[in-house]
């Protein structure tokens, strides 16, 4: 069976997403769509508005045929690290095809550039070291590095969608048998956007209606049990989560602090002293924010002393990967059949407790995640893929 | 200027502290009464009804001169450890008397008690080694060591007061110039008790009254000013901060937690499954609860866990002991300047931050209390002792 990977968070799951599914399909002529999504804490460092198995569950009705999980250590991470996740999964899954969403940039030859990248390290990281004092931002100087050794392409790193394709390119050439590469052009509604199009609004916009209480507004961006999910189920945000990450700032020893996976150059010393005197999640990023950190690399740190995660940690579950499934239609499992013995990964459909070392940092971060409301079920054990029919 | 030292808790302060402080004053024919007075956390591990300061206030309105507060890492302790350290403040303050609450037992002889103990501790470390692994409880195998060896004295370990008294005893007997020693006999209201009587109720009657709403019961045991403010002012108990030390004993690992002071003999692996399945204190209690862990000695744990703190940094605290001063009135502050130079330990009557260090323990359990509700003033940096005339 030919297959088409996606990779994804679903910050809700809504239209766009629908979309990227079908049209993963319909670009690759792929029978299978296997999403790999990221689990209860995101990219840019931010607890997952609903549960992992919840918002699996929505795309496995909307187009996908496979939820995999992305474990923690690749997902709440810079564009590269999130790729190679990504693409690991993907490639370990016998994926023939990718199909990523991009802002502007759908006629590129994103197969090129991930050769070329390749190809060229070395070139790249040096021409990266001669600017990487000059006070800009790393995407700003990513912009100026490639515009030197890569002109013939006016690459911009300022925009998210399309670094992460750039990511998703450079990961996938690395491996023997590289993916197809489907870039999908993004139809109206940009990732920063916040205005509501009449059937597609990006994720912030959608989470931000959500916690107005102005759903009424972007039901018509999200497909009916979506909507329905965002009612009844529980929805969580940063805000949920500020008691205990200023809890966990406040009582840990500097020593402590110093130990979280990134926490370094005393940053521990500012996030603490902002703790203290911070009332909401939104007043201490305000007020632990630099120019030395953009935002969503402090709420990465936040992400990561909140579930308090070591260097050690992150490092042991890279080491470690397994191709952990969250749901899929009968197709996705009769795709699982047929692959299951030429697998790079080892195969996870129920967590048990003996793999408590090697999933510490997922298990754990599942545990905290599930503090922030009584009605989010257990995460972990116990649970079986969601199989939709 | 005489002074007499009773040693407190005030969880709240109510008519009996009222009386116990009268009784000092006339008991001992003092002029000063100097109280020392457990922090926001207590003795049986516990978080205080209500903060230090406005507890403080409350006793200086109603017949203590003189407030100093007993360090963390003396107060959230055994018998021993909490009487070593308000003997050793008293001593410290050049205290004359002591005056403590004793349930049946006021017409025993403490002095004698004391100096027994201090010329045959060997004999009584010999007579328990013997017996310490008969199964029993611990002020249950006291009672039987002391049955044997000082038997004109029925000594009973299983009442509260009273084992504080011995303690007090025997602690006072170490110093050059032992405090007078006074046991008053408690009216009517035990320890334990949670009737209210005409005009005195015990503290866990209060502390019931309070948060089951039916303050109203309990006026007539309470002093006008600490009824309003169990009214006005936030009131806390262990299931304010319950999802504090959920979240701490989830997300840490078990080498942190084998870090927490008195943290052993694998009880940390218990607390976590407990905390895991439990949505109380209560019901977490009772899940950890063994015949091993008295109830009391598992809140302390609780506590020293909520509150991150390590054997080192109790030594710390220990070894580096300071008088501060939580109120006065016109004649305990004319006590401190008289004083002032004899005075055995350090005075502090503002927090500073260059004792970050030495008052670690102090001020990080100050921060963790403040966050069980918004209410709750900043309780240590920029706060001046209160001042009644």
């Amino acid at each position: 069976m030919k297959s088409c990977g996606i990779i994804v968070e679903y910050n809700p799951f809504h239209n766009g997403h629908h979309y990227h599914a079908k049209m993963a399909r319909e670009m690759s002529g792929a029978e299978v769509v296997i999403a790999v999504m990221s689990g209860n804490f995101l990219q840019r460092g931010e607890p997952a508005i609903i549960d992992k198995w919840t918002r699996a569950e929505e795309a496995l009705n909307h187009g996908v045929d496979l939820v995999i999980e992305l474990p923690f250590a690749y997902a709440v991470q810079s564009a590269d690290y999130f790729a190679a996740g990504g693409v690991k999964l993907l490639q370990a899954l016998q994926c023939d095809a990718l199909c990523f969403g991009t802002d502007n940039h759908a006629e590129m030859d994103y197969k090129l550039f991930g050769e070329f990248v390749n190809k060229n390290q070395t070139k790249i990281d040096e021409a990266y070291q001669q600017i990487k004092n000059n006070g800009l931002s790393y995407p700003q100087q990513m912009t100026e590095v490639f515009r030197k050794l890569y002109p013939k392409n006016g690459l911009d790193f300022s925009s998210p969608n399309h670094i992460l394709g750039l990511s998703y390119a450079k990961e996938n050439a690395t491996y023997e048998k590289p993916m197809m590469l489907y870039p999908l052009k993004r139809e109206q509604a940009g990732y920063h956007d916040t205005t509501i199009y009449q059937n597609f609004a990006s994720a912030t916009a959608i989470r931000k209606a959500v916690f107005s209480d102005e759903l009424d507004q972007i039901r018509q961006v999200l497909p009916t049990q979506v909507a329905i999910d965002l009612v009844n189920s529980a929805t969580v945000s940063w805000e949920t989560y500020w008691p205990l990450l200023k809890y966990k700032l406040i009582s840990s020893s500097i020593i402590e602090l110093k130990a979280i996976y990134q926490m370094k150059e005393g940053i521990e010393y500012r996030l603490q002293e902002a703790a203290k005197t911070s009332d909401s999640f939104q007043a201490f990023m305000e007020k632990a924010k630099t120019k030395r950190y953009t935002w969503t690399r402090l709420q990465r740190l936040a992400t990561y002393s909140l579930n308090n995660v070591t260097q050690q940690e992150i490092e042991n579950s890279w080491n470690h990967s397994f191709i952990q499934v969250l749901g899929f239609t009968e197709k996705g499992q009769r795709y699982l059949r047929e692959k299951k013995k030429d697998l790079a990964l080892p195969l996870i459909t129920k967590v048990s407790k003996n793999l408590n070392s090697e999933l510490a940092v997922d298990i754990r971060s599942n545990q905290v995640y599930q503090l922030g409301d009584h009605r989010i079920l257990e995460q972990s054990f116990g649970r079986f893929p969601i199989r939709i029919s």
